[in-house]
């Protein structure tokens, strides 16, 4: 065939572009360029005020209208990163990041995600990359063994584990599968009487999951928690809202249990919940998104004690494991529910090991079909730190935390209005302190007293809610550190989640001193 | 508070772990050396089997049974990824890499996935990373300008872009908004009542994303293409389904649509279909994951005339518009309907931004809450290539394709089995070659008769697709080339897609040799 080629590749007109878009050499030389952009942005970081200070719209300002039709050199573009996009930044990777949960890197996770993307492999299957799937089955045993899941979550055990996106693919997937185990029994046209369950600190997630699924809205039952239990779903609640659904001729099916709301990290008792849905039949679902991390340790285990009469489990390696964005680890007891809900199997994808059965054809646990080599970052993670020092690390948070708490606590405008289970500590300036403050200074805005109250003590509620929100923007606007907020039995309050891998014991000194400070001029004292 | 520090920090235990997990000097010395093993990686790629050799759970004997207590040096990890993980994967960037369709990585892909790694945001919303939602946004109108969408699908005109990761979550999000539309009209008890429209060629994840949204299967419409129309969906058949449906008292919401469909890249005619779909308010949404890159070229735009009658547009930037994985761009004319059904706000989410409603919080477009600052990947690819360059790569793709089908199509033994539209070419050894091969050697394998077949003509086809089988899995066997299969009219077909980043004519005129000789061997000519 030799002879053919000259003349027809100029019939074909085959303009070989110049460049190679892989040319090993130019990869390294843009790569070290990078990598050092990156180096000197953590060297740099404390530079830049934590919560991007920037007004809406700002960057179409100072783009052009419309991509280049040419080249430009990559000189130019790292310097746009910098001049342009880092201002626009909310730096979670700061040391003085406290807000919602951390997404703690790492340099082992940073460099899983480079191998991943170097790759470029689309492991949607074994075949289409047997290490992409293997590795995963592999990692998640590990990990499964490092939380004492019982074996019946492990492949083992003849469960499994799977590297999803987020939490939130986490529970559409596992409900989709308890959602369809059901209407194989009661028939697809009985999907509107289907009944979920959580309280009123799951995750929104989990709303958002149900309503996707299409479960009726008026079917989603939001269990009320309060302070009396921490914040933590009640059993008996939960079996007296069940048996009305059934009286009413309803059909329960999944329960999202939470170990570590995102509010306070509240831990609602698998057990008693578990040994409540398993009479029914329901799916339990653990979200311990944030908090299974710590249960590596053995003196947090006890947190997620009766996962053993769960359905399946996820945390997010992405948020408390030092693995980037994104890494959501599931274990489910039963592989094939997932299996039977979520495959599909297109011809073009059919190959002899996916036909042998011996195989983990990943697609099928999830929702897309497309999937990155995710495993590699969460294997490097585990590899370049080793178990010890990730629970030391994770340790030295929970302690930091423990540290704020007493630096706060100790002022008296201040009061912790949750319990401390991990490393977030949520406060807030105390009622009273307020009217102290109010007496003594005449300086709180008339606006904190428009609107209708219907009590002296209502005004009071509201007036110490608009000041912790007034405290919070103060601080926030301040660039100094970054906290956000929750609103926990009426209460306005502000959370600090410690868990950022650059952290250290000095921030937190700092990030103390900037509360009180910034109280003693909201306060005006 | 400084005299308490010490004395606190005794108190609360903190023992500062010796290492920075994020220390840019090591970070640069480890970065540094991911980006040199990755070069040579690029670099030797053509020595590794394009299919991994490996068989089924060769990883699980290779690495130890759980996570190490204590950190193993990089060197090792990288030592380990070279001897364990690399025989285990198939190589995608391979130029000899010709199956599914391309996964095409470049180096200012990976460089924008580094930098997003390493800022690691989690930009659920604006306040989150302003720069994460801003940048995304002005993508997306860059990239729907080079589309030459219409101004009702950009920003400008009141539509917007999104970065999904994969195309199954654009079709599940744009279904489900389409489904709770018409389920507010009709009430959300009348699920079942809802039906969908596809062809026989639309991709598995259409049927996917039904199933998860709670659509009756058998409310999930395929409609038959034959050779006649090339594969294309037919709108008359689609508006004779719909018809029926309606008079069945069924409500008809969602058609999918295809340009460039995975077995044979067939397009469905946009303009016609969209006609009668608008008659009936059915929510058109286009597939383009695979052809849609090479629609920014003049010459192939009109594959997409008829768009402007769509309701939503989606392409994979991580096929073969040389971004790494993930990358699938959606827009949508009204993002609102998105946002109504995918929207959620948590307190602990609420924020000044949000409310003025200035701002583009992506996680109500989307099903997850988190998500990576993919933007950046995509404006480094425009920025560093520019899109006279992107164009001109895609070209010479195309121009491969019409090239290696000019190869095989003048070896009488082999048949083009559908138009070639864009890069991939459709082929198969034809019934004829085999007659002949069959009756020169003899050496067709016995259990190609196997099984009751209904007539001679039946055994025909049946040996012929078993040939064609064959054939392929000696090609790939042989690690020089991957290739994957199609099955289309009861044709068993070798599809050849042709996108690989580091293809060269010369790797085309070697796969065609390839196939030849393995073709020699089987047919024993």
């Amino acid at each position: 065939m030799g002879s053919l080629d000259l003349e027809d590749s100029q019939k074909c007109n085959i303009n070989r572009p110049v460049e190679n878009l892989l040319d090993p050499n130019e990869f390294r030389r843009q790569g070290h360029m990078i990598v050092d952009f990156i180096a000197e942005y953590y060297k740099n970081i404390e530079k830049y005020p934590v919560l991007s200070q920037v007004e809406p719209d700002y960057l179409r300002k100072l783009l052009p209208k419309s991509a280049p039709d040419y080249p430009e050199p990559i000189e130019t573009i790292i310097q746009d990163v910098q001049d342009h996009i880092v201002p626009g930044l909310t730096h979670w990777q700061s040391p003085n990041y406290f807000a919602y949960f951390p997404s703690s890197g790492s340099i082992a996770g940073f460099l899983g995600e480079m191998l991943a993307t170097g790759f470029n492999v689309v492991g949607f299957n074994w075949v289409s990359s047997p290490a992409a799937s293997e590795l995963e089955s592999i990692v998640m045993d590990w990990l499964g063994q490092m939380l004492c899941l019982p074996d019946s979550f492990l492949f083992s055990g003849k469960g499994g584990g799977v590297l999803q996106g987020t939490t939130c693919e986490a529970i559409l997937c596992t409900l989709v599968a308890a959602r369809d185990q059901v209407l194989s029994k009661i028939g697809k046209q009985n999907i509107g009487k289907l009944v979920v369950y959580g309280s009123d600190q799951t995750h929104s997630a989990f709303q958002k999951a149900s309503q996707i699924a299409g479960i009726h809205p008026s079917n989603f039952r939001v269990i009320e928690t309060t302070t009396s239990t921490s914040f933590a779903l009640s059993p008996d609640l939960l079996r007296s809202t069940i048996c009305s659904d059934i009286e009413d001729g309803l059909v329960p099916i999944y329960l999202c249990a939470t170990v570590g709301t995102t509010s306070t990290t509240a831990v609602d008792p698998l057990g008693p919940l578990c040994d409540v849905a398993n009479v029914y039949g329901i799916w339990v679902h653990v979200d311990a998104a944030y908090a299974g991390s710590a249960c590596i340790c053995p003196e947090f285990r006890h947190f997620i004690d009766g996962v053993e009469g769960a359905n399946s489990f996820s945390f997010n390696a992405h948020k408390w494991f030092f693995t980037t964005l994104d890494c959501c680890c599931l274990w489910v007891k039963d592989p094939n529910a997932l299996i039977k809900s979520l495959s599909t199997n297109p011809e073009f994808l059919r190959n002899r090991a996916t036909d042998s059965k011996q195989v983990v054809d990943y697609k099928d646990w999830q929702i897309a079909l497309s999937r990155r080599f995710r495993a590699l970052k969460l294997w490097l993670v585990l590899r370049s730190y080793g178990v010890e020092k990730i629970r030391s690390l994770l340790r030295s948070h929970v302690n930091m935390a423990k540290f704020f708490e007493q630096l706060i606590g100790r002022d008296e405008r201040f009061e912790i209005v949750a319990p401390r289970n991990f490393a977030l500590v949520c406060f807030r300036v105390s009622p009273s302190a307020i009217s102290k403050g109010i007496i003594k200074s005449g300086g709180i805005s008339e606006n904190y007293y428009l609107g209708e109250k219907d009590s002296k003590e209502d005004e009071e509620k509201y007036c110490t809610n608009e000041i912790n929100k007034k405290l919070l923007e103060s601080i926030n606007a301040s660039g100094r550190l970054y906290m956000t907020h929750t609103v926990i039995d009426g209460m306005y309050v502000l959370r600090c989640a410690i868990g950022a891998t650059l952290t250290e014991k000095s921030h937190i000194i700092m990030a103390s001193m900037v509360v009180q400070e910034h109280a003693d001029s909201i306060l005006n004292m």
